[in-house]
Parts: structure tokens; C-alpha cells; sequence
């Protein structure tokens, strides 16, 4: 299990009329902080794609526990939790500045071939960056 | 259970650089299918903020089967299944022309109060729009 | 000069805190109504980036004059003013259900190449379609 | 006039089919750039609604030179120009890593009051702030 910390501040356009964060922008930030995550044991998900590689997200749950507010400062606590044949499971909890918890989530996402979406095995470069950092 | 089939078009900037429509942007879409089903019952969602209260989704559970394409049309079939005290559950499956399923989900919403954010009992004329459908 | 009329409602996540539509919102609707204007005349955007071509923004300029709110039916007049060399000019002007005008703006697109970004004439289906239109 | 430099990296739904940054996220750049700079004198855009004023944005004008990518660190260089009766003018200039010229834009936004929505005069703590910082 690799643990990885990301924070951020609410943009305006992510807030709606109910005046707080509209739900579907929270996708958003667990999709940059898992990358994030990625970037800390020397994977740029950008590098995957180059590799022929794509991640696309095959399910996704999430429990909303309270509202999160324009300008609020966010810290997005994300945990890869399995990798294993062609997926990778991630769990993700958001805090707000008092460190209640917002929202949390987790997803299964699946390794396709980019050219014709075709499930696969992880890239090397994934597997060896993984085991690498848990052997720390 | 009340159904509703709702349609709509992909539009370009709900694509990303896979090609395809971003998975955050499906939320957008069962929540613009469950206000539309609302309408059909008699009310809008507008008119349930405008009595005083908002109805935030509190849990979301998606499984996403296949991708979908800039331009394409999509089927928003929506089931109001259950209300009770303070929520209410829809399920939603998105077909392509071919009605291939695209993706299917539920979310969990929970009436509150507009002012303090508090849950509180569905407002009668929700209920006795959805009572009345039902005696159809 | 070609003119088309596209009808859209407002979806929930396009308002913000405010309580109305996030001005970044009105460049998605206007896209999609020029968008919905060429397949009019027969030509999908669809279709023109499969014959390899693609027609990104270079220009954009909006007036602001009244707020949009969630629910609104609105409605964008879409002109296709002129074509030249590389480029083609868009205007638009977006009204409410009371026929207010809600804002105005122009875009300049200019034609490339999908896969060098290179500029580059119009295609020939875009051009023909455009004078058998002018034509009627 | 008062500068600013804020950095920010783009995310992957901020992406489009075209494979780079859809030009309406754009809009939200130059918006989050903006009330950075006011916090650095400051006032925190939050304040300023606190105190009963909004800020919508009733110009804007764009010209797009060259695309940004996924994962792109983006500098906007942002300058506060003028600020006259109920009106503020703001300049734009966003760069890559490269310091290549992204796009560049104007925009103007207006005080009103939250309430009414009428045009009124900059609240004191915004003029002092300015004021202040061209003391400097």
C-alpha cells in the first residue's frame, strides 16, 4: 500500500448554486491526485500513455459527507491499494482545512492497450516503480 | 418505480485526450436525467429549492462498460426506485444508438433544508407527485 | 451568411456559487451551436476531423449583458459571417425564454492540419457545402 | 497597475479529443489568477462577496497562440490594469514551461451588489488595498 498526499484549493467554476462544490468535480481531484501519487514513485501518467498504455477508471463509488466550499484548501489522502492482472484499485479520502472529512471514494481502474483499448498487463515500468517504492 | 428515458449529445468539451467522453461528466448526465424524470411527475427541480430545500446526492456508485464518443447520442434510462424519510434512490443505465450499455449507476440523494443544510422529510408535493404517478 | 437557431436548457453544474451560469460555460454553447449549424448544411465536425482536419479557436470576444439562471431554456443565433483563406468568422448572440439578449461574441477558427496543427485551406466539403447553402 | 505570477499545472479533464486544452477552461485560469492576485494584496475574492459584492465578469477577450497539454506547467501572468467607477480591468498573458506564449486576454468585470445585482461603486477595502499596494 502506497499512501500519498495532495492538496488543493476550490476553484469558483466548481462551486454551483447550492454555493458548494458540485459533486462531480470531486472525479476530478481524485483522478489528479492519483497521478500525483504516481509522479511520487517516478511514473508521470503522461510517461504511461507514451508507453502505449491508458488507465481508464471502470468504476467509481463515493460516499459525500459534507460540503466543501470555494477557496477552501483541500488535501486529497490517496491509497493504492491492489494491483493486480489488468487493474489497480485506489482509495481516496478529502479533508477540509479543519480536517473533518469531506467525501470518500474509491476506484478500480483497468490498463488498455491506447491503440485499441484492449485490457493488458500493467507496463514494467508500473510493476518495478511499485515494487520498488513498497521494498522502502 | 417510475422510469424516464432521457437523450442527449456529447458535446466536445466533455471529451479528453483519450478520445472519449470523461468519466466525470456521466454524473452531469444522471443528474440531468432525475430532474427530467422530476418534470414529468409535475415538478421541477428548481420549484424544490424555490419551497426551501436542496437535494444533494450523498452516495454514487458507478460501473462504466464501455466508452462513449464526441457527437454521439446517448439514452439516459433513469428508475426512481425508493423514498425514504430523507431519501430518495435512482438507478441509471446510458446506452448508445447501437444500445450498447455504456455505463450504470445509483446514486442516493437526501432531502434537506435549503437555510441550514439539515435533512429533513421529503416536502408533500414530491411526495403526492410521485404518489399520484404511481396510481397511474 | 448562414444563420442557425440551437435551444439548449441549463444544467445544474453550469451555475455557480453566484446562483448563475459560470461565464466559462457560454464557449461550450456556443461550439456546440456552430457545430449544430454545420450539420445543417450538411457537415458534421465529426466528419471533418475524419478527413483529417481539425478547427480550433484563435480568437474569441464576449459581451456579458444579463445572467443566465439553471432551468433556462436559451436560445443561440449562430452566424456563419465569412470564410477566408484559413480562417472562418462565428458570431452569436444568446437570448433567454423572455428574449433578452444575454451575451454576444465572435470567434475566429482557423483550419489545420489533425496531425502537424499545421493551418491549411478549408476542405473542399466544408467549401462546397457553404456555397450550395449560399445558393438556396 | 499590480502583477502577479500564478503557476498551475493542467488536469486531464481540462483536456479534449483534440488532444489539448479544451479554450474554455481557459476562462477559469484567468479567473483563479485573478483573486490570487487579489489575496497577495490582501483581499481574498471570498471577502469581497462576504462584505456583499460580487465581481461578475461582463467582458472578455482572447487570443489563443499556441495549445498546452495535459500535465503542463502554465504561468499565468496576470495584471491588474485599471480600476475605474464600478469597473476593474485585468490582462492576461499565460506561458509554457518553454515561456512560449499561450494565449493572452482581457477581461472586464464589474461590481454589483450580491443582493440586487446592481452596478455600484468598488467597496472601500478593495480601493485601499490597491492603493496600498501601488504605495509601494
Amino acid at each position: 500500500m502506497i499512501e500519498h498526499i495532495y492538496t488543493l484549493r476550490v476553484m469558483y467554476p466548481d462551486t454551483d448554486k447550492m454555493g458548494t462544490v458540485h459533486h462531480s468535480n470531486y472525479a476530478k481531484y481524485y483522478e489528479t491526485a492519483r497521478w500525483e501519487l504516481f509522479r511520487t514513485i517516478g511514473i508521470s501518467y503522461q510517461s504511461v500513455e507514451e508507453a502505449g498504455f491508458m488507465l481508464p477508471v471502470i468504476s467509481m463509488s463515493v460516499r459525500f459527507h459534507k460540503t466543501a466550499n470555494y477557496d477552501d484548501i483541500l488535501t486529497v489522502k490517496t491509497t493504492l491499494k491492489a494491483m493486480k492482472g489488468v487493474r489497480i484499485w485506489f482509495n481516496y479520502k478529502i479533508y477540509n482545512a479543519k480536517y473533518e472529512l469531506i467525501n470518500d471514494a474509491e476506484t478500480v481502474l483497468a490498463f488498455v492497450n491506447k491503440h485499441n483499448w484492449k485490457p493488458c498487463a500493467a507496463p514494467e515500468i508500473v510493476i518495478n516503480a511499485i515494487e520498488l517504492k513498497r521494498k522502502e
